[in-house]
């Protein structure tokens, strides 16, 4: 028989993510689940996939359907230029590569920066995924508390003074500024200059993942660490939330130095993302499918996200030492119980009373939180959500 | 400035691939190129994606343009293990997972089995894409000179004596049984079970790849190594040469504790291969996409094949010392010049006379073999191949 030591040691660590098996349990059909991180399949633009396809296939079938070049598609990566631009970014389509979903940006950022034991600084909470493929490279994410305005200028300074001091010196600082996930928080601008300023002071790469910018409900657009910082900041970005997830597009902008390297790794990784997912989402680009599809996306996910907000004022809101974060877009919102009492413990009861959410610890490199709940309000409808909260509430309130 | 010092040890050591450079290269219209590993555009059942499409989108646009399971969409899991159970093994979906395109499963080889030092066996030469994977984990890759019937068992336990005398254990053995990329070599089933009973009695896993199986021109299937062996065989599959390249669509099979760990490092990678892209090619499959499009390749393909032998015959075989693999199937032969030519030095000169082909040092971990070239007979047209054959011999022979 063949060792079970055979395996790499980052192998040996790795563990199935949380999220991704209670969603196996949360898609019976009578729960109703925030657990997922779900968009509304009602919003597909299937009209426009469908119009793209056709002109793909009528057009130009021999490249849309052989290999690509591994920075991907140019017309894609001049679209993408062109929607930063009109972001207030002057992008550069030469500094910009497309990616199978972002979360391959996340696993190419962990492949060239991280050794084992090397310490980049996150959140704390932070998204899932990011932490899965630091850790896969064991990276050790240091966590920095966020309050309701992101991460602390205050903090993140100390926390790189003791690292800087202990020799543990981060490779980079892992932010998502816009509607974070989970917390559901954003960085007000003057906090991104005061996050840049340290970041240049010290010379340290900025990882920006922004995957719910443009959904946004209410408030100002805060401008991009990208626009603010080029010389130092890497951004993130993905179609799955703006557009759709099934064809896994996301793309990547910063420093040549550090495009150039994720090219030359993902050449490694998968060779090039689909062409023919690059050469649909052009053409749907070029029709307008985005703006239009993002319209409807702010009108449906603000009206949920206000109607969640709503659900829990009327339920939860004099229950003493409970909190929950009040997002202006995205699709998260973060919900923390008072002292003593456990979002894990009260997972069992919430699956038997037929309403789902990701308990708090899997966004903790630790798991380290056990009061935190992330409730995701993309996905049900108002009246579910109406009926869910409702169920989680009367959970919480007898268990009090 | 943020120092370049920031990458890690494994970032530091990657470099662009020779072959995707070279590509570039090579794209003038006026080259014939037999550098590429394109399969013909002639060849993509471009009626057979559109009928697909319909299908998915009439009918189930919420699941295939949303999120899907990290192991891949069950319908296509069924399929593929009905297409392994007509190749003779009996194939369990449990054990079956879908690949953003075989490279991945390369890139999740290395990643679940090796930690900076390890070595593993590789053919000499070898598939580049593996080099770069298993390089890209800081992996030490220790060649097995082939020869015509691919790795002789011989050879294959000598390395194994060495490497185990030195504490080098490899972690597993890499082949490329059918129709080897780049050597154009195909092992016979006698010297398949004198490799697994190597493999199985010093406790070895085998990575079986094999992207080109039905590509066939002439003479036996050989059966595959996972058919004989399933407890100790990892194979990897892939579309891009059998339906086409353009929706980067792959598939692994093995022992369940190896897909289980495959499959958890995949969560961090991509999440999920495109939904999109999976349903389409479940609906091609049913309807007979595959099966037809194979008859198809092997009639174009074969031909070609067979042409670019007969015009090396007669424009090189008075050459002495020159050799070249004669292949029963798949994209690629393999070149060997006289002692003291070097398929490098012949490259600009070949380039400059208008044919290109990828010199053999590209697949050798080192780079160390100067005398071989691959050449590519999928792409270009028997009249390009008879024009293309006569410009290489008329530059080899001047060299002479």
């Amino acid at each position: 028989m063949i060792s079970r030591d055979v395996f790499s040691s980052r192998a040996k660590g790795m563990q199935r993510s949380v999220i991704r098996e209670l969603l196996k349990l949360t898609s019976q059909p009578d729960i109703i689940s925030f657990a997922g991180g779900l968009p509304a399949p009602e919003t597909f633009p299937v009209e426009s996939v469908r119009k793209a396809v056709s002109e793909v296939l009528d057009n130009e079938p021999a490249t849309a359907l052989q290999y690509g070049a591994t920075e991907g598609d140019i017309r894609l990566r001049e679209d993408l230029a062109g929607i930063m631009q009109e972001d207030g970014t002057p992008a550069d389509p030469a500094r910009l590569m497309i990616l199978t979903a972002s979360q391959q940006g996340l696993d190419l950022v962990g492949k060239i920066f991280l050794d084992p034991g090397d310490t980049c600084v996150v959140g704390l909470p932070t998204y899932l995924g990011a932490l899965q493929a630091f850790k896969s490279y064991q990276g050790v994410p240091i966590g920095v508390e966020l309050d309701d305005e992101g991460m602390p200028p205050g903090r993140l300074s100390e926390i790189l003074d003791r690292l800087e001091d202990e020799k543990r010196r981060p490779k980079f600082i892992y932010l998502v500024p816009d509607f974070h996930n989970p917390a559901g928080v954003t960085i007000p601008e003057s906090r991104r200059r005061e996050i840049i300023s340290i970041a240049r002071d010290r010379n340290y790469l900025i990882v920006e993942d922004t995957p719910y910018r443009q959904l946004r409900y209410k408030g100002e657009h805060q401008t991009t660490f990208q626009k603010m910082a080029p010389d130092c900041v890497l951004s993130l970005f993905t179609f799955s939330k703006i557009l759709l997830p099934g064809f896994r597009l996301g793309w990547a902008y910063g420093p040549d130095w550090v495009i150039d390297k994720m090219v030359m790794a993902k050449q490694a990784v998968d060779l090039c993302t689909p062409p023919f997912c690059q050469a649909i989402t052009h053409h749907m680009l070029v029709d307008g499918a985005l703006r239009d599809g993002l319209k409807e996306k702010i009108v449906l996910y603000g009206g949920r996200c206000k109607h969640m907000l709503s659900c829990l004022d009327d339920t939860l809101s004099l229950v003493p030492g409970i909190h929950w974060t009040r997002p202006e877009g995205g699709l998260f919102l973060w919900l923390t119980l008072p002292e003593g009492m456990s979002t894990e413990d009260l997972f069992v009861k919430a699956i038997a009373n037929k309403v789902a959410y990701v308990p708090g610890s899997s966004f903790y490199p630790e798991g380290e939180s056990h009061r935190s709940m992330r409730l995701n309000f993309s996905y049900a409808s108002e009246e579910q959500i109406e009926t869910g909260i409702k169920r989680l509430a009367s959970i919480i309130h007898e268990e009090l």
